[in-house]
Order: C-alpha cells, then structure tokens, then sequence
C-alpha cells in the first residue's frame, strides 16, 4: 500500500482545545486566533459549537467568529458543532459550510456527557443530516471514547465500526474516530482502523487523538501506515485534560506538522509560521502550552563560544 | 518483513538520566531504584558511569551501587559508561558484565563534550576495547547526536553509518544510535536504520531517542517498523534538557512499555510494577517527573455518580 503524500489537518482548538480549557477567550482573540492559523496555511478550521452558552461559555460568541473570519477569509473551510436539530437551526442562519455532529462509542458517557443513550444520539441526528441535505451543507461526525471509556473501560471495536458505518451511511462527508482521553494504544489503533477501512473509505475516515499518555504521535503514525491521512490537532495542545494536571488535550498541530515534516508528506502548512503563533497564545491562555515541538522550537545551531 | 515479537529495554535512568538532573541521589537512594526496576523485570540496566566525579557528581559512587546491586541481583544485566581508558581500569575493580563508550557525530560537539576530535575519540577507544576483550567484557557503543546537532545543525547521515559501523567492527556488541537533543524526525529514523541495517545486524542496533519535542515515541515506533527491537528509555522520563523549563530527556520508560503493550510485543517488564515506582522517584527527586503515562496512569474507569 503507497502511503498518501500528503495529509489533511483539521485544527480544532477553537473548540475543542477551547471548551476544555478554563480561560474564556473574547470573540476578539478567538478570531485573531482564527486569521493567524489561517494565514499560516490552516485550510480547516472549526470555529466554535452551537450549544448551550450557560454549559459551555467557552463556545459563547461562535456566531460572531464565525461571521467575522468568513467575511475576512471565503476560502478557508468553516466547521461548528451542531449537538441537535436547535443547534443546526441557529447554525443555518450563518450558512457554514460544514457542520459536526458527535456521539459517545460508550453508553455511560452517552448518557453523562449528552443525556441520551446512543440510540437517541442518532434520532438526534436525523433532522441534522435532514437540514445539511436541504442545504447543501456537509455534516462531519465524531465519535469519542472509541478507544476506552472513563466510566466502562474497554470498549468494543464492533460498537465503533457500526457507529461509524451509521454516521457515514447517514450521510456524513467523514468520520473523527476520537480517543478522547488519550488512552489508545499503536495495537487498537492499527485494529480498529483495519476494520473501518474494509467498511467505510480512507477518504471519509480521520484520526482524532488526544495526547494525555504522551501516545498521539505514534497513535497518528500508525494510522497513516494504515492509509489514514486526515487528522485532527489542536494549535498549542489546547485543551487541557481533568485527569492530570500536566496533562496536554488534544494533539498538538506543531507536533504533528513536525513529525510529517521530513517525512515528504505535505500538508500546506507552514510550521514556522504556526510556531510563531505559540508565544502570543501563551498570553492570551494566560499559561504554558503543553506543544513540546511550541515550547522547545526548531533545531536552532548555537554558535560555539 | 515480519517485525519482532520481543523488544528489549536498556534503562537508562540511573546514567543517563540522573546526570542530566540538578538532584543528586545518594548511593541508597541510586540502588533502591535499580532494585524497583529489576523487581519489576528490567533486565539490563545502565548503573552509572566511571567519569570525574568533580564534573559530573552525580555519577559519584557508581562503583558501590554496581557492587550492591551485583551482590543483590546476579542475573540482571549491569553497564556502566567508561570514556576512556582510565575510566576502564576503573570499572575493570568491580567487573561489569558490559561497558559502555560513547562518540558525538559532530566535530564540534566531540570537541565541546569530550574535548577531543571524533578521530581522537576513536583513539580512546582503543585501549578500552583491548582490555575489554582480554577481561570478557562486552562493550556497547553511543552515539550521540545522530540526527542533529546543537552547534552545527545538520549531521551527515554517512557520518553516523560510517562510525556506527567503526564502533560495531572494533568490536561494539552494539551500537546505539542517539538522538540526543531529541531532534529527530519519523522519516529521519527511517533513512538511517535503513542505511545502518545494510552494514549491521539489527541485533547490534540500538535506538536512544529523547523527547524533546514530543517525537520520541513515534521515533520508537518507525524504528520498530524498520526491525530494531532494543531501545533505552529512562523511568519517569529521567535526564531534564536545558533547552525548555518543562522538556523531558530520555523517553519515559513507562511510555515506551505502554506503546508496546498491547501490539502483542513482548518486554519482560511489568508495567504496573514500573507505575508503582513514579510515586517514589517523584519524591527522591523533589518534582513532579516528565512521562505522561506516568502522571496519569493506566485507564481506570470511575464509578458513575
């Protein structure tokens, strides 16, 4: 198998790093945060989640970052979060171009995170994907605690490959196959991926990590060896994990970037232009960034005294 | 090509690690740690080096914790580093069943680390292999800075063959291909064990990479795919760099077993064993310690309230 020369990056730390960090960011420095990625060569961008302000205030001001980053950039590739057929409705009146919808792989997170069972996730879904259609909008969908389940631990691969095969046969454009809280192992990546594949595309498939047991590189490594090349990452490792507190949230994008980097893999982002990003997110977040490659920078020679 | 079954450790945290660290374990405190890691199934350890204690005290007594460890455990596999010929008739006193030399792949840093060139490094050696062979000592050699340099940049991929290869004909049982700075890139790894496996057995590699920049496990896991099986790694991530605050040294050996635990690959080592170590060393060490599977552990599932 020719592994993909390139590969797609979708930032997702204006909502999913943001939503779990505890500094609010005013929709003035989201949107900066926005046109800094963008111009770096950021080419997918979720700006935000249409959900409830008073749950998440993280997310208050999606529609504003939105409006305002489309009209300085048309040609940059929109995402939000969509969590049900309100959340859609609200999104409609700013026409993006993509939404996301997401389901827990896990029925005890299903119901502590979102207050349904799976199978009413998917009823959920339904006047989503229906009002996508009418509008010509793609829907994304994620799927979290694929990989294990703080409240039941294992997780089945079968439960995974069916939801996922259900969300691409509802009608999503691609699948995020999430490790939420970053327990995956290179083993289960290799498997699950294996058997997604014979059911759904690469095409339509990504890899969502987060790096809580310092695993996401090599998780992301070994999904690309299995034909995966979209990947989901998160400027700066926002998104700090309730676990540990050291602990880093999703994947950074400049880990990522570095790693594909001399591997001839292209991915139309410039990571000198993404790590010039870091020092001015460390003052807005008001705090280090767990990015290893963002704190310790490119090989630099020092001259020899 | 069929990829190993079985990957073999070298901890390094004892050498390595500890004289990268501003903390100085005493000699009990040096043993009690060798013995938690051979409890928990390390096989060949690295227990200090013969070198200027003035320089590098944290090196000091290395000679009592190979005795103690030695009378305590005589099966587990002790190294100790010897830089030259003097440092040999040191370490000849107590009779390790290995040694270990070490040469940088760079002119600059040889003469910035070792005061000499890589040639007269070479030199140095000499002698160590004579006595080695006339005592049945094996030898292992470093490499230090084989994917990278802090002084001159880039390092020539022929360079470090050329001197593996010299290291490996003068009589190195193996040799151990370093990314020092923890600069090393997937397809980095992959170009140069490609190129060292058509001169040496991969039985005579080793990978030696640091985390510096969050690439560590990924390095590991694209060596692996190019049939090397024994890697170093340091408990807790051991051997802080003096490039960035919170930037780790060696890769954690607890994030090392966790990658390779569940893709069928075989250590030896019992990873909860290794786990229970963290809570001690955190406090021998006075701080919090750099491997994330460390900080945040195995999954756990929670009781859902």
């Amino acid at each position: 198998m020719a592994l993909s020369k390139n590969i797609k990056l979708v930032e997702v730390g204006l909502r999913d790093g943001l939503q779990n960090e505890k500094v609010i960011l005013s929709v003035a420095q989201k949107v900066e945060l926005g046109k800094r990625l963008i111009s770096a060569g950021v080419q997918r961008i979720e700006t935000g989640a249409f959900v409830r302000y008073d749950k998440i205030p993280q997310m208050q001001g999606t529609d504003e970052v939105l409006t305002q980053l489309y009209n300085w950039n048309k040609k940059a590739h929109y995402s939000v979060l969509v969590p049900n057929e309100r959340g859609m409705l609200e999104a409609l009146k700013y026409k993006p171009s993509e939404v996301a919808v997401f389901a827990g792989c896990s029925e005890s997170f299903s119901q502590r995170n979102i207050n349904c069972s799976i199978e009413e996730s998917f009823e959920r879904f339904k006047p989503v994907f229906a009002l996508a259609k009418k509008n010509k909008i793609k829907v994304r969908g994620y799927l979290s605690m694929c990989f294990g389940c703080p409240f039941e631990g294992d997780v089945s691969e079968k439960v995974v490959v069916d939801m996922a095969y259900r969300l691409y046969k509802m009608g999503a454009f691609e699948v995020s196959v999430g490790d939420t809280i970053g327990v995956a192992h290179v083993g289960q990546v290799q498997s699950i991926f294996r058997k997604l594949k014979k059911k759904i595309p690469t095409k339509a498939l990504a890899g969502h990590f987060h790096d809580t047991r310092g695993q996401a590189l090599a998780n992301i490594l070994a999904a690309y060896n299995e034909g995966i090349y979209i990947f989901d990452s998160s400027i700066g490792g926002l998104g700090g994990c309730p676990y540990a507190p050291a602990a880093t949230g999703n994947v950074a994008t400049e880990d990522v970037l570095y790693m594909f980097q001399k591997m001839g893999v292209k991915t139309g982002i410039d990571l000198k232009k993404i790590l010039a990003i870091a020092p001015w997110l460390k003052q807005q977040m008001g705090k280090d960034l767990p990015s290893k490659v963002g704190n310790v920078g490119l090989l630099r020679p020092q001259p020899i005294l």
